[in-house]
């Protein structure tokens, strides 16, 4: 009855979400204290003071009919401007509000650049292991996702097979730096290594390739590792932004789209991504979370609630025989599975009320994903179960 | 450069928002109380105290990680559960949370119903005049929009007509009621009369058809009369609600979709819609906002301000000479244009910076459309522009 496309959706529901709301069942089952719910990436860290006192602020101060009514597509002008500011003193760039398009998350932002880039049978690539909804949000646009096999040892991308991989159909390639599952950054040499690669096939092919940046995890970083901005060594670079995770701020729905002047048909590809929101159905991003994020565009994540949770995760798993590759940024932990099918695993682990994402779920089979944006309390109360986990794999 | 889909877009870019754009241009350059700007829906009416209240309520006693964080794709559970009980008080219906997915705005919600809906090809009908972008969202999803032409004396939908537009491709109707932009309401008489030609055409073509009942005007009635729910009709219905106009909340982007359990296959396609909400990227209705229209669904627009509005347009314009049928609900007036290229009279229009859309983008030529959601002021002082075009007409 419902459309083909969403049949195959359908039946293979999100793994993620479907162990999100077994979680929120778990907690009710057994109480939240006993489940051990590392499914999702929703920040257990409130957003910052300066979120609520802004909002308390714009409530007093502006015209309710300007803070809650429509704008252009693209967002308020000078919300724009002031992010493309504060992009230019971080980052060196040279971007000004026509660079800048808010949107609804980082979700609803690769979605309009998809929508804007793709024709039926483009290709776009990724390097597994990815966010699986990737897939999905290329689909929309009856593009294929073409995934180039993971480097398990090292997490970094493979530039040989990536060099392979790209073809005359090749219309994207999408990053996600620092990575989602697998916690590593790729550094600028890599960054540097891909767009020469890309240029050299868009002569080869006279194609224009662009490689869209997913970076929600930007500023969570642990180590002295800079996550190098693209637009920096490559023209054709659509950065993809939410604050969902710095401004812990998922359920809001803000983020924002640079489309550096540089990219091949600037202005035009522009207005195609502004026309996508609007027809999409997104309109505009939240009208308050504009006017919130533009003043708070300086506030920072608490990064050392996040690094306690790693390090206190990391030592132990190690200490019980786990392998894993230590994350330098986001908050996963990408953990090799004591079994070949990690889904045994993450059953496995359930009996422990310890609550995993299969690798499969990020092209990457024999891996689990741990999201430690959760209670420190929680982080430590799991160990026991994932000692005796390692107990019974014999780690 | 961009995709072919979008090409088309970007050349023939919404007139509405262009006007809307423009008209934010005209009013820097000669004063905003020298331009007249009726192009768009953006009510100029404050949102209603209580949001501001619940706003502030909200911040100081709830956890913001549960305020600001991610919640089950659909909404949350407790929202829906109030908007189900809130319907079911006024309309005798029966709905539970089950029935209610929450939305970014009325446009992710009917985005998200035709892409559960639709495949390639399917036909989706509505009535001319219509709004302009639910051929793009029927276009999305590689459906077809067929209009039926429409009835320029009553503004009534045309039920021949309708009956033999259905055909086997049929896979919905979408209706618009309170009509955005005719002002005209289609009574339940009209609905009976829909739903009895839709029930036959399923049993003669082995379908489901659809009814697809975008309703953001719900309460704006400056009449009697009653906008029947359409539910209480017909089985296969989804309801796209919006709180931007009732709540003047147009830039949040909240509303919902209603799906009766007498639907086919209901848990499925609620399923479905749902997985759209996320694929799409929307991923969840702004949560914030969510609670916030729960607590406000008793809050209702301030239609005396809309109403004061219509009646002095409506009787200087009749008084002029222009021919015009009198708005019923929404806040829109469909004016005759009084030479055939109503193009022509919006760029005359245009001159005495009077803004209005031309009808061609409601599927209508020979009409425009004007927004009366603006200050009385504007309408006052719009008027001498008025009637020195109608001199010009010769009205």
């Amino acid at each position: 009855m419902i459309s083909k496309k969403m049949e195959s959706l359908v039946d293979n529901n999100s793994v993620i979400r479907q162990m999100f709301e077994e979680g929120k069942r778990m907690a009710e089952e057994f109480g939240a204290d006993k489940v051990y719910d590392f499914s999702i990436g929703n920040p257990n860290v409130p957003a910052p003071e300066k979120v609520r006192d802004t909002i308390e602020r714009l409530l007093r101060e502006e015209d309710p009919v300007d803070l809650h009514g429509y704008m252009p597509n693209a967002g308020f002008l000078e919300v724009r401007a002031r992010i493309a500011d504060s992009l230019n003193k971080r980052f060196d760039t040279s971007f000004g509000a026509g660079n800048i398009m808010m949107t609804v998350g980082a979700a609803g932002g690769l979605n309009c650049a998809l929508k804007a880039l793709l024709n039926p049978g483009d290709e776009v690539l990724s390097f597994a292991p990815y966010f699986v909804e990737y897939k999905n949000y290329v689909a929309n646009y009856d593009g294929v996702l073409k995934e180039i096999r993971p480097d398990t040892e090292t997490f970094q991308p493979d530039l040989k097979a990536f060099e392979e991989a790209v073809t005359p159909k090749t219309r994207a390639l999408i990053i996600n730096n620092p990575n989602n599952p697998s916690g590593v950054i790729y550094p600028g040499s890599t960054i540097q290594a891909i767009a020469d690669i890309l240029e050299r096939k868009q002569k080869e092919y006279g194609s224009e390739i662009f490689i869209i940046s997913d970076e929600p995890y930007r500023e969570l970083v642990y180590t002295d590792a800079k996550v190098p901005y693209i637009t920096k060594y490559y023209a054709n670079t659509i950065v993809g932004y939410s604050f969902s995770k710095t401004l812990s701020l998922p359920g809001e729905r803000i983020g924002y789209l640079v489309i550096p002047s540089e990219a091949a048909e600037h202005e035009r590809l522009f207005q195609a991504v502004t026309i996508a929101n609007r027809v999409l159905g997104f309109v505009n991003a939240p009208s308050l979370m504009q006017k919130v994020v533009a003043e708070c565009l300086d506030e920072k994540a608490d990064i050392g609630f996040y690094a306690r949770n790693r390090d206190v995760l990391y030592e132990a798993l190690r200490e019980y025989g786990y392998s894993c590759i230590k994350p330098e940024g986001a908050f996963y932990m990408f953990i090799k599975s004591p079994v070949p099918d990690e889904k045994e695993f993450v059953a496995e682990a359930k009996k422990e009320h310890i609550l995993l994402v299969p690798g499969s779920s990020f092209a990457c089979a024999g891996f689990v994903r741990l999201s430690y944006c959760v209670a420190y309390e929680t982080c430590v109360n799991s160990l026991p179960g994932f000692k005796r986990l390692a107990g019974k794999y014999g780690l």
